[in-house]
């Protein structure tokens, strides 16, 4: 595939996206290639920071926690509007706490199920904190249980799936992998941990609000994610965790008065909540939350199939314009090539990736290094333009090459 | 104690704290008596927020996770500044998660220090999420733990370890109880528990930021406590957790990234930091951490010595005012009549708190209700003048016998 200047320009002015990037705040002269690690500030957000600092809480004071701005309603109106970006139905997600803690809950859940199961299954490429949670965990409940780990794929989980099927209490998985984008069959995989007797733990970070997600479709279990990348939540953005309502029964380990059914009672006694609402623990960070809010409602305004259209055109264009263009320059690439199989980031292998990458942020294109030697690109459809692939790629050619002449 | 109208005019010219009032954002023609559960916002946290979604975010992106702004950094950039509130060192006290999730994490490290030790003692006093966490972890973990309580005060609490003490691996309390107002005498419940070879876990959620707190002093082992009421952070502030240097080898169950040594090695096995850090999970709460900041900011720049005296006189004001205007309007007082042994808020019991408070906030002074039937008024020294001292007592002898009169 070859691709000119003006093919670019001609699908920017086609793109039925093109009028979210004026609701985003971006430095002049800036390509953002890092929205799946940090969004970019949605406008509106200044604006409903200003009003839950000023009038909510400056204005209200203790009173907001009810009546009009219904800070206590925060957690599930977020959640059911998650919900919308996920496939689920309302009731079924919580926006609160960190997505670690979050996993943290899910897989104590998880465990709960068939306390007989020992197992907890994932694949060796998922994200640290994941699989810092699972060993933790295990630890805390006194060794009892296994974390195993495999190669990436579907076929890796199937093996491990036939082989000791009956021994899973969980599959827990990322979605779309932090490095190379490649992305699960979460049906096939969700189908084949049901088979096997285990529950599913999905861990969207890396795909919600960019992949289209089908919760019930998949008949998955559980799900957590986090809501500072594609939903562009801001820096430490609360997460959020799913749980089919079928499940609802489970309780947490972390009990607090949020989760309570009734918390203003104050009682004595610990009684969860009848609801999702029973997976919070303590008070909903309520600025964090509003700023949230106000980015999800920002992109519930966009059809998630144009989003998923474009981000799969713009990686395509990235890596055509990279075949054509840095042949020589020393990268290879380690995420799909196929986009059905992959998230909306794009990595590739080089050499001297740290000091590429400092060429890159110096003239503007940011993007990011991942161990051990991968350059990360995010495309994130809503504020990035064709024309913006165009020159990252031009910088790149020139990053990637610089530093082999100056050797 | 006869105290006039004019004496109230008085200690107000002569507060050495007049200045803070300007440097907070108030209704007109509200006295705000609920600091004591959500602080009134800081005027410089709405300038910091400005900057924190507008230049930070917006203009830094990804790149102000390091650099001047330096976002990593914030969880214990936060916490040693509150370690100055409670008499911590600088490297002892982390922000971050909520109070409740800290405290899971603060009770299961406690558990660790002497797993023959089985008990948890507590007060049947002690707020209600505390009770639940504690709870809900020794079902977690088996039900091999017994959760205990007393009824408040030292005496109970010493008569428990006396009987039982070799059994007691954590004494967990609230400092300042969150209805009564009572406040524990720390050095010598710690000391008890020490001599018993029991840890303690202070909740500071009522006490920070108005109550001298010298966690050093008192030979403290784990403390927790909220960033909302005192300390003004805003609705569901970022939590807090001190950790003893001396009990700095003890893990936490939610071994997150944060948690890590080096989370961006993004190394697959989990090595926690060699430091407070490794008592955060997931990714800081950038936003709310900087609201945080800037209102512990503002607090330091109050000596405790003066904050603490103001307080006393303004809840020992509160309280002559009613001896002497609300005789007989059917109020109880249930705080400690000694400032000595009281946090900065006064609770009466009234037969009828309910339509009282309702009379009383329809008037512009706003307090709280908590069960059974307590009218609650909570003194932040920073805010409130003497003046308003008068204007709510003024509006309660109304507010408690309209609808007696009325029945």
């Amino acid at each position: 595939m070859k691709i000119k200047r003006e093919d670019l320009e001609t699908l920017d002015r086609a793109d039925p996206l093109a009028r979210f990037r004026a609701e985003f705040d971006l430095p002049k002269g800036v390509v953002y290639l890092d929205g799946n690690s940090l969004g970019a500030p949605p406008r509106r957000t200044r604006e409903r920071m200003r009003r839950v600092v000023d009038d909510e809480w400056g204005g209200g004071l203790i009173g907001s926690w009810t009546g009009d701005t219904a800070w206590m309603e925060l957690p599930r109106r977020v959640g059911d509007k998650i919900a919308r970006l996920v496939g689920a139905a309302p009731g079924e997600v919580i926006a609160c706490d960190s997505t670690t803690v979050n996993l943290y809950k899910a897989l104590s859940m998880a465990l709960a199920v068939d306390p007989k199961r020992r197992v907890l299954l994932s694949d060796r490429g998922n994200f640290p904190t994941d699989l810092y949670v699972a060993r933790g965990l295990v630890e805390q409940l006194g060794g009892l249980h296994e974390v195993m780990l495999v190669d990436p794929g579907e076929e890796g989980i199937e093996e491990a799936l036939a082989r000791r099927g009956g021994e899973v209490a969980v599959v827990f998985l990322t979605h779309v992998n932090f490095t190379t984008a490649r992305m699960y069959d979460m049906a096939r995989v969700t189908a084949a941990a049901h088979q096997a007797g285990a529950v599913v733990v999905w861990d969207l970070s890396h795909s919600a609000g960019v992949v289209p997600i089908d919760l019930h479709g998949c008949d998955v279990d559980l799900a957590v994610g986090c809501g500072y990348k594609y939903l562009n939540g801001g820096p430490g953005a609360p997460a959020y965790l799913y749980v089919a309502r079928r499940l609802q029964h489970l309780g947490q380990p972390i009990s607090g008065w949020m989760g309570h059914a009734r918390p203003f009672d104050f009682s004595g006694s610990y009684e969860p909540a009848a609801s999702v609402s029973r997976y919070m623990s303590g008070t909903p960070a309520v600025l964090s939350l509003a700023a949230l809010e106000s980015s999800i409602d920002l992109a519930l305004e966009a059809p998630m199939d144009e989003i998923r259209r474009k981000s799969v055109a713009l990686c395509d264009a990235f890596i055509a314009l990279v075949d054509a263009h840095c042949a020589d320059a020393g990268l290879e690439l380690v995420s799909p090539r196929d986009g059905r199989a992959r998230g909306s980031h794009v990595s590739y292998r080089h050499p001297r990736s740290a000091q590429a990458m400092q060429s890159l942020l110096a003239g503007g294109v940011i993007g990011d290094c991942r161990p051990p030697d991968l350059l990360r690109f995010g495309f994130a459809p809503l504020y990035l333009r064709y024309a913006d692939v165009g020159e990252a790629v031009g910088r790149l050619a020139q990053a990637c090459r610089v530093p082999v002449r100056a050797e």
